[in-house]
């Protein structure tokens, strides 16, 4: 039983979920940004997001200084626009993270499979 | 375009992702439970999660507080023993949580499958 345990150190400790991206908000933004290579502007971010202007641009800071994505700021016209896009490192590093997310979602349905079968079944389990 | 980007309105907000069960070693804990129905000894979640004692037990607190998990304390001879197991709300709120994590992977997966192929790619892409 010693040996078991010993062989399942770690076992769900998911060491790949890095938290400057598991954080919901950022979740989603940098979601966002992975479905749209060319970029998108703030302001549809927000709409995508449901998040405040405050917020969001929070967050894009915190993903901006981690080197994650890339913030260009233009005029049109006379009004200023922000568009954000993620870096190859950024896309690379969320794809790895993701891959990690996978594996959980995966864990997870098989134990959804495998034990008291419910109504709330995982897609992946079937 | 602006009645396109009203319908997208939210579509990557994933507000099914409960902040409570998202946090890292959460998540680790859950996923151990949800895989052993009949619980698990605070030793072997330690071992399992590779959680120090002092956080595991906050987030076990956490965790009961919430109504998510059930703690039951006993002896085994003189040694106190801890033992942690999913209640039945726990277990169908954190496969709904789980249900909201596939949708980030799977939107993920379509859109590094659609866009720019890299080495990287999510197995629910392929």
């Amino acid at each position: 039983m010693a040996k078991k345990r010993e062989g399942q150190k770690g076992r769900y400790a998911y060491q790949g979920i890095e938290r400057i991206m598991h954080e919901k908000a950022r979740l989603s933004i940098l979601t966002s940004l992975l479905t749209r290579p060319s970029g998108l502007r703030f302001s549809d971010l927000k709409q995508l997001c449901s998040l405040t202007d405050g917020n969001l641009s929070r967050h894009i800071n915190v993903l901006e200084e981690e080197g994650l994505i890339e913030v260009e700021k233009s005029f049109n016209g006379k009004r200023p626009q922000t568009q954000c896009c993620l870096t190859e490192t950024g896309r690379e590093r969320f794809l790895a993270y993701l891959q990690e997310l996978e594996r959980v979602v995966r864990d997870a349905a098989v134990a959804s499979k495998t034990h008291a079968p419910r109504k709330t079944k995982l897609a992946t389990a079937t």
